[in-house]
């Protein structure tokens, strides 16, 4: 285990407070490129410090309420965050979800660190259901490797989706094998994977990865079943940040024009050129039966972890209220209502969620996931609910959300007076926090965090279509129609147990 | 207590099985009205019988799935039917609301015995409160009612809306003191109440009856303000059945039109004139203050309990995909799309209802009332979303739902078997068996159950705007709004705890 | 030609009036069933009368308004009816459409006449263009008919859909022939027919009916692609006439049960048994090229003549503005928004079906027919904003539209007086009249006229997913894309004329 | 007049083609600020230049399809663009929406020209009635400025909507005079004005701006109630350039990140400081009476203006289904349904403006006004489908719209072949052409035309509650109500001529 020591050796005291969290990230060798350029130090890119900054506001919820954003492990036998805890029970799903919620509200965009947790959380009960029925050791492995990350209470990213190529062919027919990723070669120490992973999520901002297949595998997709552990900075991996909505308005201004200064989402293209895996770290290798199951669970606890959203819906909603009352129309009936349907839609999707971790079911291996029906149907509501959210917070604060000047014309001499002579909104309102209002409200409906909140919930844990599969393949349709043929009359169908 | 217990003589047998209670309904001396008759026997009425028939389905279900159906009372120390529980924690609730959905998907129809339930589990914590408060002796009275009643395991319903004549003027301001029930007189046995109440679901089908008064209430509304529990066939009290869509179609017919010969709801405008109360009897006596506590209490318990739509929505889904199956459709794309969409909408509904059973928080007494917020929301998507899938299930089902010739002509030698051979769907389908099922959604889209199915959906437990007023209540904008202000960078904001 | 006037020789004086029209229908021997029985004078059942009735409305307002109702024809040389008037520019089916539109405000139903009025239009040009293309002789027979019919000012009915079987096979492919309406001999006079339609509309009350193919065919088919004309009363015709959602109130009660006691629509089965047409009346006899053709006409006049529905929505808004009048609250914020939302979607219809009428382009005949793809979006919003209006119309009137006692406990001495003190609304306003108007609100959303507002609005004139199909048809995506590549910089792509 | 014809010594060649606009845009004196810098040459800035090229194409139309872009025009005798041109029958609003939509597709922009030409619409009507009320000479004003405009064949902006401060209070009450703009002084020559206009569409591309009152004015708001045109160079205006999404893309790389690197939308606040109006160019000067009129027809004609935004609908229907072939899935069942739904909601938009224009009625003076009930409704219908339309078109495209790599990247040689081989499509597609229609899909849904395509369409011509408001006005509810209550059987209440 010496080689897989050295791997950890830079993690030997453990991350406790956000400061930590960031100076950690400092001084490593990635390849990350952004706008077409080497981007050496992450940390100090002005662009992409939002991103880490909401990252790290996980650490500040642990240090803050650890009862809710951290977790005492029984695997590490410590205190750890919560985002790196299987869950046990319907219970630590539910505090999961309100975690999300909180973590929604405090950065008002994609914290980053779910996929990770999910990954961890399915690879849990995936790995012990191999060996299990296989005999083999990823289990052992995979708990091994949560240990060390648990006790040095890292970041870990998970790696999903393969850029795919032809939808029409699984993954061995495609022309470019690195079209999913793959066992590209193998020797006695490990695997080399090759390929590529697209939109993920705070990748950059994590220490170690997970990667893991994206859909249903046949055997000859073998070399493509694969699930393993990376460090970030391992030889061989690429970043390639993806642009956002909005995304140099934290350079090209002061902070406001940029509505949510501190905080930001980000996903990245990670390319993997033979990439070398210990066999400590991997944990599944041609097993493709288990794809399929993988890929299920974990996109079930994941469509749940969209419960975030209404962390974001809780600021828009506040964020329209506070513009309508700079108007001085809070009590107008059709703003309050338009208030009561946000918040209704916000909690609609809160319930879906949150009736999903209650409703858990144990896997073989301890680990407890999200009812399957339930969390599909709370995500395709995060693909509706979220637009019409954003819509009616547009309604509410005018059209002064994308037309108002820059903030640079507010500092300028000639015309900053004329912006605040005319931007002035009911009496005693700061004409400034009104543009700041507007500023946040644009952030998220049309700005950079509109990224995370509108886009994401469409695609992010699956496009719609998606969940209609899992819902369509849950809706046991047969007891349904027999107890339709019950009531119609029709004779001898009356359901057992009915 | 004597004469308490007189007025329990009829009850010392408990009712078990639905042939006791439908047995334990007949010989009994109420004035029933239905179409300008007196009903004599409400039993042996076709028109009232399925809705007898649904009422006994929830002593069938405690027969055949004891868990589901019923429950060891503590009160009673014995098994009691669950819908005279009150329900001590989270779990009674969520068990509650699978009952609710079982019931909904065997008898398709509104089984009318939730408003009784939960004015029980209202009038629990309500009385309780007065008494710590006040020093009154409502609990123990209530409690000692509970106890017979469980004990005899009889049916009782709930009477809550009164007629409110003007709406801009509150009880005591009207024209006549009867548009609110309210006491009329009082002696040293007890009180004589006066009023009405209108659109009270299965009172025909009901042992007892408990009124509670409608609305918040003023010091100068006290008479008003009167909480008790009377037998249905107490002297005074008249009953007039609501006619509903199709009522006659069970009598004009075979069993086939009707679409759901067994089943129906029931509602009826129940009269009140000078009927007598004894005080053992009276659970609330001029407190005002707590009128508005109480009719909160119970709409939150009851919006949830609207998640019995969800059964009849599973009836429904079943039905449109038999019929989809009939004509050979099932799996075209569009109509596996549509029931994809009927069930996604039903299962929101689920979510919201038994999400707030989850997060349901105790009452001084003991039991435990659903979250407020989210119970509201649950029955805001009822308000909805049924009326979405009815119109799927159209869709679907395709014209001949309301087009279709009548049983009779399907007997008739000259005419039925045109109707045979041109109604025939998809080769190996019955025709009587598509017909039926064609009936079943007419039943529930635009015949009788749809009276429960859609505008019971709208207005039961508080219409739509009820709901949003409550959502308004409970959506905490101070804190969203700090939530907000803090991000968009305005200073000195940032929410505590946070 | 001697044997055709005797056809018509039962039509020599013109009907004018609506007694005219009612008392032409007497005394025909047609073969009506209903509900099991042998109806021999449908204008004597009370529960078919309503549909004459509403029929009638089209010769009042004839006389009434006769620059809406009626129109000079060329082709008679004589003022008609304007259902038997072939459109000859845009305003003819701008002036339809207000016509239809103030028929469904004035009879709250669906009035019937409208399937052969679409069809008369579509078979003038399919006619004309088929013996432009084969020296036929159709045209100039059709004109013939339509002539005499102008002259006679008679009704005539349209009967396309056929009951189809299974849905996979074409005409020629099923079981049985009959399934789809064919030729089924012929002589040196005329042909024979066999077959059936279904959800025939008005057909009882028509004089003469029309029937088309239902569907595309091909060369295999031609002895289904048949269109002809034949006297309702015509031997081997066979009526059955279909139940209706509360279809009997009309004969349980006084008026007020039935909601709308004057007005109602009417839906058959008929059955054609090897049924006479003589070559005169034949318009198509195995031109199966044709069959499509006919169908996309009738169904782009008939789709947009969905516009009636706007009448209804006119009617169905008033009564709720009546009803929220009757309780007082007409002036409450969210009451006034729903009445704004439900005239916003009713004109949202209207103005699809005006739009495809004044964007009418000629055929070659001389008829004008609607833009296809406005026409076809039109009937889209058909089927789905009456379900949200009268959904809307619902929840303003309150619960009482499905639990209100019947009009005969109204009248009965012992509870007449208590549904007269407890129904009160509003001071000033009449009890009765406040339940009339529940019971109008009853009938067009859960009640007999709810199967023209609501069922017929989804299905009639094509369900949606034929609507779908017409739209993807003529979306022109192939420029769409063009217009996007361009503009995203794609070179050498630029449409052109762009 | 030699003062009025000094102000249009620049205009005296008419400006032909685009370029010549183009060029007439450059070595103008304004004081345009963005982002905190004074602007120069407009013409020249990389950011405005968009806007301009989205106006040019106004003039690229009228040269391509005259019969389209431009129309001969009574009042100059000579052929002028239709931007400039007063309608004077439904054609003529036929035609200019037509043009609009096809502005839309040839743009995916807002190209700004409508307000003016809007304006120009109302002023022709309303300057006709003043004078016809209270003989004034306005109207002869309006038409020899407009005869001189449209010789020039130049750009005229409107400018409507004022700051508005305290918006309980009407003008005159506010504590700053300026929130509205109004006369600050006047002299025998003419008037001078202060204020300001905010949201201005296209403001710094125009040669002439007609500033109009912004809402219902009172007596002691006569100094608020003035109609003006002015130069937009004139002395005392200053405009700054508000900020759009995205805005700062078409500058920080090549021009695929910017989406749509032709065109874009612009808008502007613009301050007036006694900003000098000759009377010949004073159209209204304190007759608030007609404050009203005018901005009521003002918005009649520009609710419908919103047709142009079933020209960007077009290009995103285009761009999604571009991106579907991409990827390879344009066949499937749910992605085609999708696009269905685009033009269904795309086209009920364009049939609601269509049917606005058609049922236009004449002025006093000659000009034709669209229906106002109708353009309402068409416009609410643009505050709504758009949203839902975007929502598809991000749901076709897939995550990558939100999380692609910039083009700079695609440039770098360590990255560019990692991107151009993972981002490939189906094959045969070239991955450039893929990126290209993605990033055009972000730039009109979460992008910088997002702004004109969303945003714009909520607030342009007035803000959802505005056009409620109006439909509340127009809906006849009385009728309605006597329509129903004459169905609902209630005595003496049969509309007249019904």
């Amino acid at each position: 285990m010496q080689h897989i020591d050295a791997l950890w050796a830079d993690f030997t005291r453990p991350i406790v407070t956000a400061e930590d969290y960031i100076a950690s990230l400092r001084g490593r060798r990635m390849n990350v490129f952004f706008m077409g350029e080497r981007v050496v130090e992450p940390v100090d890119h002005p662009v992409i410090f939002p991103s880490i900054n909401a990252m790290a506001e996980t650490y500040r919820l642990a240090s803050e309420r650890p009862e809710l954003g951290g977790v005492k492990s029984d695997i590490a036998d410590a205190q750890t965050n919560r985002f790196l805890h299987v869950p046990t029970g319907p219970e630590d799903l539910v505090t999961k979800h309100e975690m999300q919620r909180e973590l929604g509200r405090r950065t008002g965009t994609c914290f980053q660190r779910c996929v990770g947790l999910d990954a961890i959380g399915s690879c849990h009960s995936v790995t012990f259901d191999i060996d299990a029925e296989r005999g083999s050791d990823y289990y052992r492995r995979f708990i091994g490797f949560l240990k060390r990350a648990q006790t040095a209470n890292i970041v870990i990213g998970g790696a999903m989706t393969d850029p795919k190529g032809d939808r029409s062919k699984s993954p061995h027919q495609q022309a470019d094998p690195d079209l999913f990723l793959h066992v590209s070669k193998r020797d006695d120490k490990g695997i080399y994977v090759s390929g590529a992973k697209m939109h993920q999520t705070g990748a950059v901002n994590s220490h170690w990865l997970i990667f893991m297949p994206t859909m249903r595998m046949t055997d000859a997709d073998k070399d493509w079943a694969v699930v393993g552990a990376v460090r970030v900075d391992a030889p061989g991996l690429t970043y390639i940040v993806g642009r956002q909505t909005n995304d140099t308005r934290i350079v090209d201004g002061g902070s406001m024009d940029a509505g949510n200064a501190q905080f930001a989402g980000q996903e990245s293209l990670i390319v993997f050129e033979d990439v070398f895996v210990p066999y400590e770290h991997v944990f599944m290798d041609g097993e493709w039966q288990y794809a399929a199951t993988l890929v299920e669970r974990f996109t079930t606890y994941h469509r749940s972890s969209y419960v975030c959203k209404t962390g974001l819906g809780d600021v828009l909603i506040g964020a329209a209220a506070e513009a309508a009352s700079h108007n001085g129309v809070e009590s107008v009936s059709h703003i309050k209502d338009k208030l009561v349907e946000m918040t209704h839609l916000n909690e609609t999707i809160y319930s879906s969620c949150m009736a999903a971790a209650y409703r858990a079911r144990p896997m073989a291996s301890g680990a407890w996931l999200n009812d399957e029906m339930l969390s599909n149907v709370a995500k395709h509501n995060v693909t509706r609910f979220p637009f019409e959210i954003s819509r009616l917070a547009q309604d509410i604060a005018g059209g002064l959300v994308v037309t108002m000047p820059s903030e640079k014309d507010l500092q300028n001499n000639e015309v900053g007076p004329l912006i605040r002579k005319f931007l002035q909104g009911k009496s005693g309102v700061d004409t400034v926090d009104r543009m700041r209002i507007l500023r946040l409200i644009e952030n998220m409906t049309i700005g950079r965090n509109a990224v995370g909140y509108l886009t994401e919930s469409l695609h992010g844990a699956g496009s719609p279509q998606a969940q209609r599969i899992q819902i369509a393949r849950g809706m046991k349709i047969d007891d349904k129609k027999q107890r339709a043929r019950h009531l119609a009359g029709i004779a001898e169908t009356r359901p057992k147990n009915a």
